[in-house]
């Protein structure tokens, strides 16, 4: 009996975020990134938004690995949920790189959840997971210990090359694995799972390592302190700044708490060096003179808690700052962020602190190669098949269409969407039918989906507010035994409140005697009832649709 | 006695948007722009952010005279709010060009504010308006009749620029008339206030007479339908839409109400000419091949309810788009608008249409000039003192380093903010004390402040949700004399929540044992020991603050 293999995306395609792949073969499971992605403005309320992995509830038993590329959020992220939710049934161990594992390790200690198998993989080792093999295959990307991920099955390799760039002089000396993606490419790649992320850009992205010296000709021009901001993830973007700093005799200090435990994280693990005296805590800043020190701070997306967020509102314990002052944003917006950062600039304008973003300086690299990379991977893997991944559709379709221009044939390119399944068998490959997929919303520490009606209620809340309007009446009549309580929230600009309560009050007196006339005594349909007269009368006064809730005591 | 001067910027400086400025001498005032502003999203459920005008309730006898600029939003759009506010004590006149006063008999009609007094001005027209003059000076900007205001004083004259750019070749053929300001220049001008959206782009903007060519080769590409999107006040970008479509021998249709409706008074004014025979209605596209149809449709913000956000999620009563469709947006997001337009650009590829945008191909020009038109102006003006408008606090700086570099001695380049107003006498110039200036908010029909309340409970609604707890009481002793009627909206995953409804009856029976026990038996310290009590519960099991609301009714 021929094998087949089945690759479903659950998130990362049409969109950029979440990402997460399902691999089945023989009913047999593995499952490639759990990451998340950030909520939107419409989303009101909520935390974090996960894929829907609904598809693999029923199959907790049949997964035999979980396996991270690299410890970004957007693939890392979601991991706690989806093993608490999955729970004992669960046996499957979770495997990525040491620095990978090391930002699991940490995640699931907040989470609580202690006793998961985490294993350290070594690029290049080969690991048995029932029907599949699993190899990591060393990338360049904007944190170190990233990986591409081969898959072997029966029907060949699968290649999801997660996030990645050809940076030829990364930070740390060790270019992305050239030779062993050639390798695999020489003895066959079924298909290939690429990063899209930066296909719109022409030619090939710049290295890490030509940051440093830009950032070091920037502090070089600084007569005052300097901020520095980037992810906190990005240990060879804090590295440059360190080195920077360290040429220009500046002391560093480190601020806001994701940047304080990366960095931890980072030196355990010898990723980052910093030399013995360097560091100064965020309380030691002002003992030193402002041309002596830089500040590497979280905050570059502007994040509304983040530690530039408040020094720029002038807000922050440790750090106040003032004209004379530069602030270098190592970073660009991630999109959507634009809004944020831009205000985070301009009240750093206000103070008088010049500001450095990537259009005035390049003080940024991005860790996602640009289309010349995308068709080198290509070349490189020789794959049979290809679905571009880690994309808006847009980027899918850019992917795609680089792919033909190297000679992949047209029909071998499948431009997929998330819950829609590749299935491939010893005659070909093809889409099968839609799978479940969507968000999952966390919200505090509850999970949930996006139907739940909380949503649209909160959404009417927040445009509108809400009445609330109580009417005790007599069991035996119905008739009302104490004045209605009227209580309104978030109902704005209400001048004329007196004369609106007091007509409130008459209309839940007349509908009260209407019902009454007709008979009408079940709480619900009274409530009904009033609910209706009294949204006619809130919409005719305030021309706005808040919630209306009436709530009827029976006494 | 010497006379003194006020200029008052209540919006539009540390912003973009909402510009509006006062001018005052010996007690008379004139306005120069009154716009509005749309909300961020922490403005939850607010429509529209006017500037405070506090400082002009008390003064409305006072107000000579509104003069508009041209005809946007941000620089016209709280005309009817601040009319309505100031009642009939004002009896000033609003002038401005004729399409601007087109535009603003439109929007005060929608408001049925009739009986306001518009006057056209012609650019050069000279009008006397108590201790002021009034000239406009024709400009170019991306709506017809811009013009910058000239108001004389008797300490000299005032020039505000409003939006503009040189465009030495406009569609309609008259540019900026640059004699008249270096004639202005000549007779000495006292304060230039510029516009500095632009400031930070080098160099001349292109004119807006060369985007046609490059809509007829992208249109001469295209084998399908074509939709262009773009602002309907863009009356010279319509008619380039326009005269591509018709040198292609296509039928052009509008979408959109506002686009419908500018066009309409655009033609009536003799800014736009439409062939006979060119325009079909929206209902007749699909008697036309695809071929032979242009599109042009509102939504070029990704605006939720716009024609072109509804064409993208396949939810447009005329227009169906499909592949090979090819739709063309001829604008750029304004800041804050990128997540909107990226996710309509994306649901568009999903579609299968074909989208170009400014980044591949010229197909926008910007209405604003850049560095090197900011120096013409400040060149053929030659102020004697500098007061940068139109700009968040970064453009405000770089227009000053600008002056600056024209040769505008630094002290007399003043970088203001809202609420804080120039003194000018013939001693010199120098910032006086704040004044009341900000936000003003407009929800529904009604306006307020910031700090109301409701916004505040609207942002926790929004977050949280809110749980209902009404208590009924006997008025004799405070027992409970019905169970507690709990109810909970946009709370979300409420999977326990008998379990917790249960729990949350069991503390109103202790709250009101204990305070049965302390004799607390006054309504509100009952309520507020029902609230802690609640809340905290609440808070212990969902680890959310929804907003707790108790109730409590006696009988």
């Amino acid at each position: 009996m021929s094998s087949s293999l089945r690759v479903l995306p659950l998130g990362g395609l049409g969109e950029i975020g979440k990402n997460m792949t399902v691999l089945e073969q023989d009913g047999r499971i593995v499952v490639v990134d759990v990451g998340l992605r950030f909520p939107t403005p419409e989303m009101v309320g909520i935390d974090l938004v996960l894929p829907d992995f609904a598809y693999l509830r029923e199959r907790a038993e049949d997964i035999e690995a979980i396996v991270i590329t690299h410890g970004h959020e957007d693939h890392l992220g979601a991991l706690p949920w989806v093993l608490r939710d999955l729970g004992d049934r669960l046996r499957a161990r979770v495997y990525g790189g040491a620095l990978t594992i090391a930002m699991a390790r940490s995640k699931l200690d907040e989470h609580k959840l202690r006793d998961v198998e985490l294993n350290d993989v070594e690029p290049g080792e080969s690991i048995e997971l029932g029907p599949f093999s699993l190899e990591l295959v060393h990338m360049t990307h904007s944190i170190p210990d990233s990986s591409a991920v081969a898959i072997g099955t029966d029907l060949g390799t699968v290649l999801i090359t997660g996030d990645y760039k050809f940076d030829q002089t990364p930070v740390d000396g060790a270019p992305a694995d050239v030779s062993r993606l050639a390798e695999l490419g020489r003895e066959g790649v079924l298909l290939l799972c690429g990063d899209s992320t930066n296909v719109d850009r022409e030619g090939f992205s710049p290295s890490e390592s030509v940051v440093g010296p830009h950032l070091e000709e920037v502090f070089s021009r600084c007569e005052g302190r300097i901020v520095v901001t980037s992810f906190a993830s990005n240990i060879h973007r804090v590295q440059q700044v360190v080195d920077a700093a360290h040429a220009l005799d500046r002391k560093v200090a480190l601020v806001g708490r994701s940047m304080r435990k990366n960095v931890g994280i980072g030196r355990n693990l010898g990723h980052i060096e910093i030399p013995d005296g360097l560091l100064v805590g965020p309380r030691e800043i002002n003992d030193f003179p402002d041309e002596r020190v830089v500040i590497i701070s979280t905050g570059s997306q502007g994040e509304p808690l983040s530690a530039l967020r408040r020094m720029a509102y002038r807000d922050h314990p440790q750090v106040q700052l003032k004209g004379g002052d530069t602030v270098v944003f190592s970073a660009t917006p991630i999109p959507g962020n634009e809004r944020a950062v831009n205000e985070t600039v301009d009240r750093l304008y206000h103070i008088g602190c010049d500001v450095i973003t990537p259009r005035e300086a390049p003080v940024h690299s991005s860790g996602h190669g640009y289309a010349e990379e995308v068709k080198l991977m290509l070349n490189l893997v020789k794959p049979r098949y290809v679905m571009p991944f880690h994309g808006d559709f847009k980027r899918l379709r850019l992917h795609a269409q680089l792919a033909e221009a190297v000679g992949v044939p047209a029909e071998d390119i499948f431009q997929g969407e998330n819950g829609l399944p590749l299935d491939i068998d010893s005659r070909g490959a093809r889409f099968g039918e839609h799978e479940q997929s969507g968000m999952i919303f966390v919200d505090g520490v509850e999970i949930g989906d996006m139907a739940d009606v909380a949503l649209r209620d909160r959404r009417m809340l927040s445009a509108d507010g809400i009445f609330i309007v109580v009417v005790t009446i007599a069991e035996q009549d119905g008739s009302s035994v104490a004045d209605p309580e009227v209580i309104f929230r978030g109902v704005p600009f209400l001048d004329q409140a007196d004369e609106l309560l007091e007509e409130i009050r008459d209309t839940v007196e007349s509908s009260l005697t209407r019902a009454a006339s007709e008979e009408i005594r079940e709480v619900d349909l009274l409530q009904q009832v009033l609910h209706d007269d009294l949204a006619k009368l809130v919409y005719d006064r305030l021309k706005r649709r808040p919630m209306v809730l009436p709530v009827v005591v029976e006494v």
